[in-house]
């Protein structure tokens, strides 16, 4: 008998633990809403027990891996993109042809000093944009920074100086995006602000929540400063930014040496891949699904933006597998060249002002594949109500997050007032673990919360099309 | 001005990306409620600025590792448990002995099996509480069933044989415990099943959402059939058994071959570990926080349970570093032998009754340390709906669960009518990933989700202090 109670235990803290899921999403809804709900619980289903889009992003990170816009990696990745959404059998699918900007890395970028004779290594990476530095390098004294205005505030100071932003990610930010926000200036900026100083170059802590070894590349700016007054710059991993600080204090002359071999060629054709099911009663009205094809060339752009790409082609998939016919055309788009430029985003709305397209609304996955939270939301006021007041279809899923905000960086430019824009946002805590950098790879991507990602989207993507084509929209 | 407006794009994104975090837990709070806000915010900045968590577990699974009952490890565990509640400064740490089941798993356990000459290995584990196989091993041909009905209408056809039961996963169901509780019942009675009616063994799936390589252990039951119908048992990857499945399906007759050497000891001494801090008010009340100190085996017991151990001891770490005094008692416990057992949750609960104690409330983290999600609560009506009211509070941070549901197998024999238990529950989808196998060790854990996770018990914690204690509980 002791024994037995034992399963006993088991089973009753298994069976008690919840609420049976199949009834805890029918309380209190309308009819209609009951057929949302059981269409929703299809496409939920459907992801979990045949979803493809592990398997698609399997292929995509390890046949084709990281594939920076201009590299004949993302040339590769266009073609699988065209490839898989003809396999999935959209109506039409076609490639959108725009010129992107054409960085390269060159050799492995090489960082060390030495502190009381001893030579210390350190990991960088340059950033996206940054010009390569002489032949030998660099190599000067060190200013520490904590941001903008503390190196603005240098002035002369820093001239034949190496500056070195520091300022690391406010880790009490639940939501880690916040964070970045709170300091990817540093990165964008530093080497802009610098520059005009004549500094000898910057040094940037990489932008993550954690203490590692990797350095985080990612995109900066030199803005409007003139040609001459460019200076190389390159992310340092967060513990050798924490050594370094620690080793200046001790030795405020240390002299840092680093050398980079990056550089811009000229723009390089690519294309925006597209995809569609027409709608079956306003084709004339276009929602728009999609993720960045292009990521940094250090990783396999797993988390970013493999999962926005798989699940946003994984929409279309679950409805033809679940038979829902969109009213409204759903578009398919792999955009190109977010990570640096935004040409993709910019070409694709261009052409759908100049063929006067209607746009009636937009999903964006660019925040990692981890598990599902919620959307943001950027609309007018009376459909960022209606998409609320889904909390109830979606909350059983772990969908809790309905707040206003932005939506993404690839469908932004087609807002508008009638324009109903919404970002996935799973949870953001392991995302900044790899963003950026040569840990951002498939082994790091889980199956479930991938697919559950998939149907979160497939799920807000039939409500729009079903209720926002109801909803008037606001006409300016 | 093309490539500032880039930036410009960077700082839209983030920026808008949410309301602030700070304003927003504060919308719509009466005065003593933004006090709780405020308080509970401190709980969350010290856990992830000053946290302790990541490195006790580092040190935990890397220099303890799995602990099983009645192991040097477990005995281990149990004084650096101790030692570490003093170091954090509890005001009396103390050992509760208890006997423990002390089974061993012995060499590492060998299935095969041959189809058209080809020979193929299976990762298999004795499941706990097995007895061993003959000395040579057992061969016979297998039955597949999916599940224990099955198997009871099998009867006597299943003597000489290996049953092989082979239920997957739900992996529809939204929470991965939902579908564990839907496939357990034959991994711990499918043995006492078969062996009534004379199988030579068992073999189980493993209990996992994926299909991988690892044989995932857990406990089982011989309930109370006579010793000498008791049969060997074991559980095989979920991959292993995809392929025999398949090769059933073409091989009816295939002979399979398992042998293991585990045995079950005489019981042994060992301890629950217990510490306190003493309430201010009314010291007689007792709160108490826990997870269980020993893991199977075969992995490190990151998850199962290091996490819940060492997250405990972390709530009452940040009530001190914030200066927080309980009202009531708040007792930690690392609970010994939950996995195979709960010896250590008996005898507390014994002792609790013994010496009169009032529990007023108890927290138990067993769910993994994956990303917070919020809580289970067993209580009565009153003390449930005062839990909810805490909604507004929690659910900046993430915490939207706040359902009806079952607390934990160390917690729950404390259950009275007066006695309000909560489960924390974290994101559940990877937890069956690593789930008593050989992959539950600390590179499974995020730094981040494990802090988040301390500060979400801290502040339910905080609140049940507080507000239990002036909601006076229901007398039956």
């Amino acid at each position: 008998m002791k024994k037995l109670s034992l399963f006993v235990i088991l089973v009753l803290a298994f069976s008690c633990a919840e609420k049976k899921e199949s009834s805890n999403t029918e309380l209190g809804l309308t009819t209609e809403e009951k057929k949302d709900s059981t269409n929703i619980k299809h496409l939920f289903n459907t992801a979990l027990m045949e979803g493809q889009s592990y398997e698609w992003l399997r292929d995509l990170t390890s046949n084709i891996g990281g594939r920076l816009s201009g590299s004949p990696e993302a040339q590769k990745a266009v073609e699988w993109g065209e490839r898989l959404m003809k396999e999935v059998g959209l109506d039409s699918v076609w490639l959108q042809p725009v010129m992107v900007p054409h960085w390269v890395r060159g050799e492995k970028e090489v960082a060390n000093y030495s502190v009381n004779g001893q030579k210390k290594n350190v990991p960088i990476c340059a950033l996206g944009f940054s010009i390569a530095t002489p032949k030998n390098g660099v190599t000067a004294e060190v200013i520490e920074v904590q941001g903008l205005k503390e190196a603005e505030a240098l002035g002369e100071k820093m001239r034949g100086k190496i500056v070195f932003f520091n300022r690391p990610f406010d880790n009490t930010l639940i939501n880690t995006f916040r964070a970045y926000g709170g300091c990817v200036g540093q990165r964008v900026r530093g080497a802009a602000v610098c520059g005009k100083y004549g500094a000898k170059g910057v040094i940037v802590r990489s932008m993550t929540n954690g203490v590692d070894d990797y350095p985080h590349t990612g995109t900066m700016s030199y803005g409007n400063i003139p040609k001459e007054e460019y200076i190389p710059t390159a992310a340092i991993s967060s513990r050798a930014a924490n050594i370094l600080s620690d080793d200046l204090k001790k030795n405020p002359n240390l002299k840092f040496y680093f050398k980079q071999s990056c550089k811009t060629l000229p723009d390089a054709p690519s294309f925006n891949v597209v995809g569609e099911i027409k709608g079956y009663e306003t084709p004339e009205n276009i929602m728009v699904v999609g993720g960045h094809l292009d990521s940094w060339d250090l990783g396999d752009g797993a988390h970013d933006d493999g999962t926005g790409v798989v699940q946003s082609l994984e929409v279309a998939y679950l409805f033809k597998k679940n038979d829902i016919k969109p009213k409204n055309t759903l578009r398919v788009v792999f955009f190109m060249n977010e990570e640096n430029g935004t040409r993709g985003a910019k070409e694709y709305a261009r052409l759908a002002k100049l063929h006067k397209e209607t746009h009636i609304g937009g999903l964006e996955s660019d925040a990692g594949g981890h598990t599902p939270r919620g959307f943001s939301i950027d609309a007018n006021a009376s459909n960022t109500a209606l998409l609320q007041s889904w909390k109830k279809l979606l909350s059983p899923y772990g969908l809790h997050d309905l707040d206003k905000g932005g939506s993404g960086a690839d469908i932004s430019p087609l807002k508008g007032e009638a324009v109903t824009l919404v970002g996935y946002r799973p949870d953001s805590q392991r995302y900044f673990d790899y963003h950026h950098t040569s840990t951002d790879t498939f082994d790091k991507v889980n199956k479930r919360e991938l697919q559950l990602g998939s149907a979160s989207m497939a799920s807000i993507i039939y409500l729009m099309d079903k209720y926002l084509y109801n909803n008037t929209p606001v006409k300016p």
